[in-house]
């Protein structure tokens, strides 16, 4: 049925189900609320919705998200051209930048290596990396895609990749997040965190 | 800030923050959830939000959200006139119509009484619940608002009013949940549950 048909409260309902993490329940609960909230409420939401894909597009350079390429990140001439992260998907830039601790350019790659999924190589943006890699002036490429199977995959492959180039190539480190708790950390996270110690008040 | 000048990922970000149960890194995951998907997605829950406040509106009989005014239920002649389901919120009608066990007619409240946040008997659609007493053919009264105390108390306000009526007044029935575990239920409805039980067979 299309769904422009529908009766409008089963419509958005329908449609909020289409989100990851909203079942039945939870489309009707917000459908309720914004029912009951003021009218302007869904439509902000709307309007915001409606101009989301029409106005966000990929960087040509790094393909980050961006409302104009290149994005405002590889034209700020403040950023370091010198040192080059590579993330799995934009969300990832995001999170690196909140942290305002990395102050080069970023590469998104657009997902991992899955072989089981059928992605191979040529399904991500490892060809225009290496000739980023190649044209520049990069020194430095921070592997920075998740430390998750697929993650660590991806950044073993990238890194074999990059040895016939002359570049310096880390991994981010692993070890206790902030504000964990060791009895309830995977014991993975905690060997690695063992190997990553370091002398106290170095 | 008005949020039309801000960049599109950053607005639609802010206009989820703002429904029930959704905080930043939820907001942010749905928006790039949404710039991943096909760009319909994004493109019907917007439409369905513009279109929820324009064409949505209240039946003038039982407060129901309805798109046409009497709704599809007080305008329905199957549906008995003779018992009244009187719930605390549109979602509450939605509820009980899935359980498919009332064959009745409604009447949406709009609320509970709650005198520390200054809701009073005029803030809800009581008013015009004794007048369709008053004027009809009810003959049983189903106070079904929710078995919280704001609920209890004004179902017993509700029960009250109605004494100078000759309707019959019933309470929905306390017990257990169907499914639900006796060792992960809170006391009082397990209370609820012994005293209400039946002789086994009837």
């Amino acid at each position: 049925m299309d769904p422009a048909r529908l009766p409008p409260i089963e419509r958005l309902i329908k449609a909020l189900k289409r989100l990851p993490g909203i079942g039945d329940k939870s489309a009707a609960r917000l459908t309720y609320f914004l029912l009951a909230a003021p009218p302007d409420t869904a439509q902000d939401l709307g309007e915001a919705l409606l101009r989301l894909r029409r106005e966000v597009l990929l960087c040509e350079q790094c393909f980050n998200l961006t409302q104009k390429s290149p994005c405002s990140i590889c034209s700020d001439p403040g950023r370091l051209e010198t040192e080059l992260c590579v993330v799995e998907e934009p969300a990832d830039v995001a999170a690196i930048e909140s942290a305002g601790a990395f102050h080069g350019r970023y590469h998104v790659l657009g997902g991992t290596l899955s072989p089981l999924e059928g992605a191979g190589p040529e399904t991500l943006r490892i060809a225009p990396l290496l000739e980023r890699i190649a044209a520049g002036n990069v020194q430095e490429v921070i592997l920075a895609t998740n430390p998750t199977p697929e993650g660590e995959a991806t950044a073993l492959y990238l890194a074999r990749q990059l040895t016939s180039h002359s570049v310096q190539v880390s991994r981010i480190g692993y070890g206790m997040p902030i504000g964990g708790d060791l009895e309830y950390t995977d014991a993975l996270t905690v060997r690695k965190s063992l190997e990553a110690r370091r002398q106290f008040g170095a």
